[in-house]
């Protein structure tokens, strides 16, 4: 079985670039992905495998049914692109300006497009069932996958899987990790109110600047002294703005940031603290506030048994010359919501461009990835597949 | 001839209030002030009294001869408006949206047109000469007193008096202060380059923001421990600016705020800590900065026997009814160039509308003055102008 | 009258410079002053003046009376020494281990007591009366000068003059200051309360070096941003305490400072704000804290009036070549409680030692006057004497 | 062969808790331990085992040789004490007062003095060679392991293993962690000098207690912003010196700290970032410094081979309930040494008392283990002594 799915997948490598390179060059931004949709539906209908469009917002989902009895396994391939203007010299570059595929989710999508078509030529000789799972919105909370569960994405589901194409990873390593693997992203506001007034005159008002100065400075604290230093986390404020004339004292200013943690008790703990350090930095200020502290993605989860079980298949795999533990990532990934449901696994496929030895990070104009790494995805969640159903 | 210079003050009052009122409905800001230049050296040319226009810009210095021999002393007003949209409802409201005389240099003008009418009136009869210096632009750095110094309104002068009509000082009071009046006020302009990044990968950039903050903080020692507890002085970070999305460590801060001192030394301690706090501070956060120190109007420093004589002069006005030692005031005046040049004094002529208690500070929208209070103010400064000439 | 007294005071020159050093090898401890008192008090019995002992404790109080009608003038000389080892090479250099006169009140008493001795002599043909006030403790708070009062020694006095021999400031020069002189000198004492533990597990501790450097850094403000500007004040820490293991994270902080201000609106305002800090503080950080605010001296404020006397007054005395305003002086001296119960002024001697340019400071081992400023300090208070009972 | 280690732990258990409560009596400090190195010494003696003192200092090391070929494997066990007052109400308390056994060393002891008599009963029936290492001084920097593998304690040896009695996870639990483990403990040691002066008069200072809690504040930022946040870090200061009077400013301070690392990238970062931050404050304050990183004992880091093969013997024991992974430990352990010359892994015996949910912490002066650990402890080394032999 395994032989035939992985000469499939080199049969296919070619309609893979080919898709891959489309909509490269036709990225739509998160939560605007119709004509995506569109493509990613039409492909199952011309198949004649049975999808549903709409899951979720721009969701789509297929499913593929193997012929003898099996778990059913998803999945998961998500298909916005981002504000970003491509920077890359290449035939393919996209058409669209100011938006790029610059994290490889086009990657995603051919890859499990592929795999959908070559499962459905094998579901003769296969047990379980298949659900694709296309997800838009992964970039850009509240994000695409808790809309698709609500929808219903899921039901039915046993295990699901995912990866991401990782161009800061040599092409052929695959990096698994058992239980947190990326971080719970956060952001947070604070607006501090003070009392303006003459630059000349401090006496006469409550300096806005100098107290969200020491909020920003004591903040600092709150990863190095109230965190558990082994549980990974950060607090940063990426924005602060209080705009003013230079012989003013400030009366507000307006601070935005983010929090990355990895356990809900790092997440809870954070954001009480953040809210301590505030009121008692305005309290010595005199100085009012407003705060709030937003829920993005939780932190990724992956199951240790099914990590397991992705560790085994990806062995499998001629073209993965190494599977390795990664470090916990503090990036954020709705993926974690599908991990909340059913058990399953996220995990990075190694596509750092041939002859590239500090390949430009994600998000950058002129990010890109290995196509092969699209061939080697394929078949480690060809695998996984396999093995999941069959256990 | 004190008499005679009060009671014809008292006769020309309604002119006063006249020409006051016409100003305050066309005021024009600092640099711009065309229309007020006209008006003032137009009404010293119908007059037959010496006029010369464009002194050093917009400035407009008339001189009227004494026909006995004594000192040549010169009497400064300034002209220019401010960017502020009056709400005070009435008659002789600015007709000049977003344009206002919100810091009585209308009355000034007015005060000393009609003085100087006055004067010529009675210049048979009068030793030494008088120097009328009408200023534009006091209120907006590098101002117009340097300028008109520089195009020769003092050549010849001995003394310089002025005059603020101050409407937090109750009518009738008059402020004179010996020494450090009013502040220097010099602006100054940090950037902090550090290095920008994602949010969750803090240990790959140099957070600006945090050490923009730590450097707020640690400006507030310069007055608590570098400068003499006696020597009044400020520093004020008015303007903070990092403006990012909230997942970003922000790359760049600029900062602008002001300084106020009494003495060049202390304003040079100042220059010089504000330069090794921002060193340091960088040095430990590793990032760079540009740092430019402006300097602005220096203090006004009374001259003491001069600053005598206007008490004096000041008792003999029975309008008068309290001559005070004002406190040092931390604003800026560029009266205070003249006063590098030749002796003299400025002082606050008490301008509190009748009936309030707590008057609208200076350059707010609902600003106003008492009207009678440039009946006293015309008394004191004709009666130091005749004082003067007559040592 | 001036004539003789003044000769007198030449003629009795040697006495003087006897007397003070008698006292400068014998010097004591403030509220231990029991020989000093004694010698004080045999001094005047001896010339049969009347003279009350124990007077608030270890002061004495002697009273001459003219035998014309006039007012009661108080002089007061403090007479306590401090905890130092002298380190000068002169021929009366303390005999008494780690105490030393070192701060010229040796000199004080000397000059009052020949001066008392001089007016004694001159009594039948003087106006008045006059009280001289030894006091005891000045060095040290709550200091003598409040038990004297409260122990009568301001009964029937009508005005009080005092003066402190002042090294730093050149001999000939006389130093006034109407309104605030020296400064309210305050203590405060906080103790931060966090929780213990290891150095390598800050979240199981709150951070008590942490909370108390974020105090000493937010103390700054109060001085920076929320005091007048043109009022001085200062607010330091001058202790700060957690001696503990490095591998531990410190339970307890304990910090002491002082407060210096020259109005009792800027005292209570300090006293407020250093709370507000403290508790906004220890709020953000979980910790508690102990906070007393203990009032020493009040400031000195010189009525205008008796100012004005004195600046004229010792311009009628040759040896007087500067009589000069002072600056405000952060330090604190309790003749401030004598000016709260009568009108008065306290003003500074100059007593740099000949041939100096940079005289040792106050409180300083090797610290020093120039003796002749005891002749100018007498004649100044007894013309002073002469001059107030006059009026 | 396991049955006949097994039960002979068994039967020699009274023995066991025999000596761990003599050793518990009798506790020695650091580098003080003579007795209980010659308890060791003469129990070896007795024995007739191959024995040699003073390795290193006070250490012991006993070898026992299998009489068939294999490997040559390590087991430690340190004995020294600490200087803490012991506060159990037991019949084996503490004999020498303000020491005690708080870390459970005598349990070490006993279980491996044990063990090693039973395998040289076993010793005709055992492959390979055991080395018992004793160990002095792990508690004290820099501790008695760098000594003893200088004085040769390792010559020979294939593998080392060791363990920990660990009070405060449930007797049963083998807690095992491959790569790192325990952290590295360094200390720092920061002289903060700037220029004394009187608390009234910051401007003639440079106040140390200013700039030192500047620096206590920046230096959070090393966790929070300049390490890695998946690289668990932490800076500690533990001590802030700076005692004097209320009325003074500080002219030094003295801070003591500790910074816990689990890299050798992240412990040059840290001492490189600390004397950056001095570096820079100390520029911005007009202060120098002193500042000294001390290396205390690498982290320990655990061989993954033979990590595994200690969990694969800990679930042979029937006692041992539970083999679960470690989260890393900030605390410090010279065992790390070792693991530099030869492979190996350092493991958590759980010895929680019973009936007991919140055990006292290590270092506690009521801290007990529960003796049936030295049981699962003496059985899981033994197990792996045979299984590391045989491979």
């Amino acid at each position: 079985m395994k032989e035939i799915l992985f000469s499939k997948i080199d049969n296919y490598y070619d309609e893979m670039v080919e898709i891959r390179r489309y909509l490269h060059q036709h990225p739509e931004l998160s939560f605007q992905e119709i004509q995506t949709a569109h493509y990613i539906k039409s492909y199952y209908e011309k198949l004649g495998i049975e999808v549903r469009g709409n899951v979720g917002g721009n969701g789509v989902v297929a499913k593929i049914y193997g012929t003898k009895p099996g778990k059913t396994i998803a999945l998961r391939a998500d298909f916005d692109a981002l504000p970003i203007q491509e920077e890359n010299d290449v035939s393919y570059k996209s058409l669209v300006p100011g938006v790029m595929h610059a994290c490889g989710h086009d990657g995603h999508t051919a890859t499990l497009l592929v795999l959908a078509k070559i499962l459905h030529e094998m579901r003769e000789s296969l047990s379980g069932t298949f659900v694709m799972i296309h997800q838009h919105a992964e970039e850009y909370a509240p994000g695409g996958a808790l809309a698709m569960v609500e929808d219903g994405c899921l039901e039915g589901v046993e295990v699901i899987y995912g990866t991401h194409l990782w161009a800061t990873v040599p092409t052929g390593t695959v990096q698994y990790r058992p239980g947190a693997f990326m971080a719970a992203a956060d952001r947070f506001e604070v607006t501090i109110q003070g009392k303006g007034g003459h630059g000349a005159q401090p006496h006469n008002t409550k300096d806005a600047i100098v107290a969200a100065s020491q909020l920003v400075i004591n903040l600092q604290q709150i990863v190095s002294r109230r965190v558990k230093p082994v549980d990974p986390a950060v607090v940063s404020v990426g924005s602060f703005v209080a705009e003013n004339a230079f012989n003013v004292i400030a009366d507000k200013v307006k601070l935005v940031g983010t929090a990355r943690t990895f356990t809900e008790e790092s997440r809870d703990l954070i954001e009480a603290e953040l809210e301590k350090v505030i009121k008692g930095t305005c309290y010595a200020n005199d100085c009012t506030y407003d705060y709030t502290f937003f829920r993005g993605y939780p932190a990724v989860w992956n199951h240790p048994a099914e990590t397991e079980l992705l560790m085994e298949s990806a062995a499998k795999v001629a073209e993965v010359t190494n599977v390795e533990e990664a470090e916990p990532d503090m990036a954020g990934e709705d993926f974690a919501y599908y991990l909340k449901h059913v058990k399953g696994s996220f995990f990075f496929t190694g596509a750092c461009p041939e002859g590239i030895t500090t390949p430009y990070p994600h998000h950058h104009p002129k990010f890109n990835i290995n196509e092969s790494a699209m061939l080697i995805a394929a078949k480690t969640l060809g695998m996984i597949a396999l093995d999941s159903v069959a256990e």
